[in-house]
C-alpha cells in the first residue's frame, strides 16, 4: 500500500519534468526559485538519508557529495551548497540524476516490499511523499519564472488545452456568513490522515462572525482596481507593501504582459505560453501586498486562517486541482455560475490575513524534521486551499501553505472577507 | 486641563534634548533613527497640520517647507524629504527649530486657554500628545545608536546616577500560572482613557492555560546561553534569525562591548555611558530572534500577546519607567527579591510572539489618522510593557508597540511563557 | 618666512569654515564627502603626527583618541575611524576642534620661530600646507554637496556677490595649435618652488602635433549638445559612461535644477544659493563621462595631461582662482572676449583623457608620505588648471589632480582638443 | 582562402565546446562570463548581421528574435537581452544553435565561395573570425569559472595530458635590458597583416632606459610573496586594490585551492581539474592589482605596454599558445632552462601598468564596429602576449588586450620591468 503510493508520487514528479531539455532543467531564475534538477535530486536525497540510511546503519550513500549538493536547509544534516547557486550545478547531469533516482527508488521499494519497516520509517516515508508533492508543485512555478526571464516565452505545456475557456462571465460576487462561536482547528491528532506538524494541535478558537466570498476574485475584478489607479494610491497599501510596489514598479499582477507591447491586448504568461487574458478567471500570481491592497479597495477585507478553515470543513476537497493519473490544470479556468457556491479549494492558493505562527501547544517534530516547518515561522503569510498546480490528494482543509508577502510566482489569488 | 497636559509632555521633550549639543541633534546614525532635531520639529509639525491648520482654515504655516521636511508618512498630507537623509537637514537649524516649537506652543496655548475647541481637535491634540510620547522615547533610542557610532563613547547623562546597582543577585526565576478560559483583550472603546485604534475594539480570545516567568530574563541568565553557544547553534533559531545573526556577525546583545579588548570584562554602553554589565539587570537590545532562540534555549516560548495582557491587567502599571517630572531611568536597573512577583511593566519591551496584526473588527481612524497605525501590520512583532525610557503616563496594559523582528536598538527584553 | 605662510593658510581654512553652523560642519552627504569639521581636525592632525611628533619624541598628542578619529588613509599610522561615518562623530564637538587647532597651531608656531627645524620637519611643513590647501577646496566642494540635498538650497556666501554676470555671450570657440615633438613635462626637481612626488621627475615625451579649445566650454555650448539628445545615444558614450549615465539617470550636469519645476526656466544651485542657469559661464560639475562624451559630440577630444601642460607652461598662471586674503570667487564667472585667449587656469578644472599613473622613472616620497599620492594611481583620470574653489598660490602648471570618472561634485568642466 | 580561414577557425569553436554537455553550455556562473551556447550563438550572430545582412538586402535572418538574444553590446544594432540574464536563455537549445551555426555556415560558404565579396565585405569576414578567436579564449576562461563553482570540480579535458610537468625547477630571474629613445609602437597601417582599429595608428614614443625580466614570475616566485604576508601589508598595494583584497578576502590566487582542506598540500583547480601546484609553472589568475602588489613587494614594477612591445618586437610569435589543429595547452607548463631567454608569448596575458586609452590618431572603425574596442577605454588595464588559452595564430605583438583591474578568471600573470 505504501509502496504503491511512493511509486504514484514519484511518477508524477516524473512526469512533470518529462517536457523540459536538459537546460530547462539546470537553471535557476532567481534565488527563490530552484531547478527542476535539484527538485529531481533533493526530493531523492530525502529518502536517502531520512528513510534508507536510518533504516539500514551500512547504507552507502549514492554519491558522497550529493549530501552537500542536495541537502535544502537541514541545518542537523550538514553543511550545503549555497542556495542561489544550485542553478551552476551543471554535474551531476541530468541523465546521472535521473539514475540516482532509479537507484533510491529501486532500495525504497525492496524496503517497503520486503521489510516491514517500523513506524519511524513509514512515517518517514509518508513525509516524504508529502515532502515530494510540495515540490512537484514547486517544479512548475519555478520553471514558470524561468521561462517568464526569456523572451522566447516557450510554452511548458501544449497551449491547445488550456482549461475551459470562453468569454463567459464570472458569477457576480455574493457573500457566504459564519455566526460568531468558539470552535476547532487544526489537525485532529487522533486522525488517521496525514497532516504537517504545523497543522497540529487542533485547537479552540474564538472566532467573530463573518462573511466570506461565495467566489474568487477574478481578473475582471482585479481590473476594475487598476483602472481605479489601485497601483498609484498608497492609502489602499500597507506601508511595506507600497515600499514594494514603488521599488519594484510593480503596475498589475506578475506574468501580465505589458499591453503597450500589443496594441492595448492584455496578454498573460502561464505554462501554456502568452494568451490573452481570461477576465472570468480568477486573478492569480498576485502578492499578499496586492492581495490586501485590492481588498481595502473593495471595502472588505482578507480571511483569517481560521475563517477559512472553518468555512472549508464543510465543503469538498475538490475544483481545478491536479489529478495524479492526468495532471491537466496548470492554469486557472474561468469561473462559471456552474460552480459550486464557495468552492474553496484549487485554481489558486487563497491568501489569508494570518501570519505564519505556532498553534498553541504546538510541539515540532523530533529530530531533524523539527526543521521541516517550525523554523520559518516568522514574516510569512498564510495560503490556504491549493492551486491549479497543486495535486488533489496534497491538500486538505487544514493545509496551511506560507510565503512572504511579496512573493508573486506562486500560484495566489484573493478571496475576500468581512466582519459582519 | 488639557492646556496643562499639553505644557507637561511638552516640556518632557524639551528636557529630553537639553543634554544634547547643536551637533548631537543633527546627525541620523542609520535610516531607522532620526535626529533629535528632526523629532523635535516632527511632533510640532503634527499640532500645526492636524490641530492649528484644522482649527483656522487660514492659519499660515510658520514655514512654507516644514511640511515637507517635517512629515515623517503621512502620504494623505503630500510628498515628504526621503526618511535615510534626515541627516542632512542643517538647516533650519536646531536654534530655529526651538523657535518653530514656541511658536506652535505659543497658538497651542491660545486655542486650549481661550477657545472651546471641538471634541475633533481635543482629539487630535490627546493623539499628538501620545505621539509625542513615543517619539521621547525615539529620541533616546536613536541617540544612544548616534553616540554608539563614535569611538568616544559620549554620555548622554551623568553616569553617576545610574539606577540602583550593586552585585545583588535577581531573585531565582518562578512561574506564575493562569487557567484556560474565553476571555477578553483590548482596550474598551466606552472606557473614558486614550487608547490608539489598534488597541480597539475590546474582543473575546479564548486561551489554552498558560504560566509566565515571575520576572525578565536577566544578564546573567543570558550570558549561560552565551557560553553553551546560543549564537553558534543554527537549530535554536528561526530560519530568518539565524540568517541575521550569521550576516550581522551577532555574538552577544547590542551595546554589548568586545570583552577583548578590555581583558575580559563585560562592559556595555549605556546612555550613561560604559560601565561593567550588570548581571541582576535585565538583558536589554536583544532582536525578537534572539528572544526567541534564547527561549527555546531555555525549553520554554515567547508568550502570546493575549497572555501577556491577561496577566498584565492584574497587575499595577509601575516599575522601572519614567516620571514626567524626574524623568531618572534611562537604563535598566538590577532586578531584587523585594520587586514585586510578575512585575511586567517597566525595564524592558517584552517581545511577544504575536505578529502586529488588526484586531477583529479593527476600525482604523478616519482621513489622515487612518495611516497612524494600520499601515505597518505587516512584518512587526507586537512587545508589551514599556522599558525604561518610555513614561508612565504613556503606557498602559491593552498597549501594543511593534518593531521588526531584526531591531535591537530600543529597549527590548524577554519574559518566557510556557504551556501547561 | 614658513611660519608666516604657516599662518596665512591656517586663517584661510578658518576663513571658510566662518560662515558654516556647527550643524552644518558636522554632516557628511555622501562617503566621497568629509564634514567641515573634520577637515579642520584632520589637517591639523597632519602636522601634529607628522611635524610635531617628529620634532619631539615625547610630544603628547592633544587627544589620544583624534589619532583614530582623524587619520584619512595613511595605513602606516594605524587604524581609522571608517570613512563613511564620518558624519556620525558629533564629539568631539566644533569647539574642541577650534580648540585642537589653536592648540597645535600655537606648538607649530613656537616650532616654526624660535627653532630651526631640519629640512625634514620643514619639507613636512610645506607638504602639509599644500595639503591643507588641497582641502580647502574640498570644504567647499563637500559644503556645496551638503547643501544640496536639503530643500532649503541654504547659500554658502552672499548670492549678490555672484562674479562678473549678465548676458554677456562668450566669444567664439577658436583653435590654438602646437607643433609635434619630443619636450619635457612635469616638475623640475631642481627646482626651488614645491611640488608633489606624483608632478616628478621631468621627463622626455614625444607629443603630435594638436590644437586646444582657446576657451572652455560653455554652458550655452553643452546645451546645444543636451538639445541634440547627447543623453540619450549611447554611441557619444564611453560604455562604463552610458550604464552610469543610465544608473544615475544623468540628463544635465551635477547641480542643474530640474526646468520642470521652475517653469522651465534653467537653474543652477551653486555656493551662492540658486540662481538662472549663465550661458557664458563655463559649464561645471560634469564627470569625465559627459566631458568625453560632449567631446566626442563635438567631433573632437579631450586634451592630453602632457598635451594640456605643454599649453600652460606658456600662459601666467591667472585666472578665476581664490587669492587666499579674498577668496572671493566660488562660482564660475562668464566668459567675455576680454579673457586672454586660452586662459588655461581658474574657473573649472579640465578633464583630461590622461588616466592618473605613475612617470616614467617616478619614485614616491619615502615613509608614511609615500602614502600620499602614488597608492590612488588607477580608475582616476588627471585633471589640470584649478578652479574658483583653489586658492592661486595652490595650482601650477605641472599640477596633477586627479578623481574617479563618474566624479561630479568637483569644479571640473571642459576644454576640447584635436589632433592635427 | 579566406573561405578556408573560415572555416578553420569556425571549427576550432566547435571542437572546443565538444566536451561540454548541453546543461554546461546554458550555465552564467558570474555576469563577466557568459554561457558556451551563447559564445556559440553570438559569433554566429555577428557573422548574420554584419556579412550576410550587408551583402544581401533581401537576407531573411535565421529567427527573428536571435538579434535581441546574442547581440553583445552593440548599441547601434538595438536592444539586447541583458547581460546577467544569459544564463537562463535554456530556448532555443544548444542543438537549435548548432542548426543555427550550420545555417549560417552555408550561407557564409556559398558567399566565399561562389561570389566575389567587395572588400567591406571580406573586411568584416576577417574581424568576425579574429572576434570569434577572442571567444574561443572566453569559452574556457568562463567554463572553467562555471566549473569551479560546483564542488564536483569536473576537469574539462582529460587530467592526464597536462603539459610537460615534473619537480624541475624554473631557470632563475635575470633581467633583459633596452636602451632609451624615441621609437615607434602600434600596427602599420600599410602592412598586410590585420591589426584591431585599437593598435593603430604606429606612433611615436619616447621610453627611458629599461629591463624587463627574463622569463614570467613563477608560482614559486608568487608563495614566497604570499609567505611573507602580502596579502596582509596595504603598503605593497593600491589603494582600490587593498580594498578589493579586503572586501573579497583575497589570499592566493584564483582558482588555489584552500590548504586547509587537503592536508597542506596545494592543489589549483584548472580545465584539466584539480592537481598540485607546479612551482615552475608561471603564476596565473592573478588581478592587476596582485601583479603591481606583487612587483612592489619584489622591488620592481610592471611594464608599459611600450616598453613590452619593443621587447616583442624582437622575438618570436611562439610559446604556450593553442595550436588550431591540436588545440593542446589549456595550462601553464612549468618554465625550464630550455626555453628561449624573454619569452613574451604564451603561458599567460602579461599585465602592463598601462590604462587602456586610444592612441594618438586614432580613428576607430566606421558604422557598428566603432564600438568594438573604443568604447571600452575607460577602467582598464592593458595585457599583452597571448596565453595557454590563446590560439597561436590570434595574437602578435601590437595585440592589446584589457580587462578590468580586478579581474582573475583569465589567463593572466606577471613580467618584472625596472627603470635602470
Amino acid at each position: 500500500m505504501l509502496a504503491e503510493r511512493y511509486s504514484a508520487v514519484r511518477s508524477v514528479t516524473t512526469a512533470l519534468t518529462a517536457p523540459l531539455s536538459e537546460e530547462d532543467c539546470v537553471v535557476q531564475s532567481m534565488p527563490d526559485a530552484s531547478p527542476a534538477k535539484w527538485h529531481l535530486a533533493h526530493t531523492t536525497w530525502f529518502f536517502e538519508t531520512f528513510v534508507l540510511a536510518r533504516a539500514n546503519p551500512s547504507y552507502r550513500p549514492y554519491h558522497p557529495q550529493f549530501a552537500f549538493l542536495f541537502n535544502s536547509y537541514y541545518e542537523a544534516v550538514g553543511e550545503r551548497h549555497p542556495r542561489a547557486e544550485r542553478g551552476l550545478l551543471t554535474r551531476p547531469r541530468l541523465s546521472e540524476v535521473r539514475r540516482y533516482r532509479e537507484h533510491v527508488d529501486g532500495r525504497m521499494n525492496d524496503l517497503l516490499a520486503h521489510d516491514s519497516p517500523r513506524k519511524e520509517l513509514t512515517d518517514a516515508v509518508t513525509l516524504g511523499l508529502h515532502h515530494e508533492q510540495q515540490h512537484q508543485e514547486l517544479i512548475l512555478t519555478d520553471i514558470q519564472h524561468a521561462f517568464s526571464k526569456n523572451p522566447m516565452r516557450h510554452a511548458y505545456r501544449d497551449p491547445g488545452k488550456a482549461p475551459r475557456r470562453g468569454g463567459a462571465m464570472a458569477p457576480s460576487l455574493g457573500w457566504v456568513t459564519f455566526p460568531e462561536g468558539l470552535t476547532s482547528v487544526g489537525h485532529e491528532a487522533a486522525s488517521s490522515t496525514f497532516a504537517f506538524d504545523n497543522e497540529q494541535p487542533r485547537h479552540r478558537v474564538f472566532v467573530e462572525a463573518f462573511s466570506l466570498g461565495n467566489r474568487l476574485v477574478t481578473n475582471s475584478d482585479y481590473l476594475e482596481f487598476m483602472l481605479d489607479r489601485g497601483y498609484a494610491r498608497p492609502e489602499l497599501w500597507l506601508s511595506d507593501g507600497w515600499a514594494a510596489c514603488v521599488a519594484n514598479r510593480w503596475d498589475a499582477p506578475f506574468y501580465w504582459e505589458d499591453p503597450r507591447r500589443t496594441q492595448g491586448q492584455r496578454n498573460v504568461f502561464t505554462l501554456r505560453g502568452v494568451h490573452p487574458l481570461d477576465p472570468a478567471a480568477p486573478v492569480c500570481h498576485v502578492s499578499y501586498y496586492e492581495a490586501d491592497a485590492y481588498a481595502r479597495w473593495a471595502g472588505a477585507r482578507l480571511p483569517t486562517e481560521s475563517e477559512w478553515e472553518i468555512a472549508a470543513e464543510k465543503v469538498p476537497c475538490a475544483g481545478n486541482l491536479a489529478e495524479e493519473d492526468r495532471l491537466e490544470p496548470v492554469a486557472c479556468g474561468p469561473l462559471s455560475p456552474e460552480d459550486p457556491p464557495a468552492q474553496l479549494f484549487g485554481d489558486v492558493w487563497e491568501w489569508t490575513q494570518s501570519p505564519y505562527t505556532p498553534y498553541p501547544g504546538c510541539v515540532p517534530c523530533a529530530g531533524e524534521f523539527g526543521e521541516y516547518n517550525g523554523k520559518f515561522m516568522c514574516n510569512q503569510m498564510v495560503l490556504r486551499g491549493g492551486s491549479c498546480a497543486t495535486t488533489r490528494t496534497h491538500v486538505r482543509a487544514t493545509y496551511r501553505n506560507f510565503f512572504p508577502p511579496e512573493a508573486r510566482w506562486q500560484f495566489s489569488g484573493i478571496r475576500l472577507a468581512r466582519s459582519t
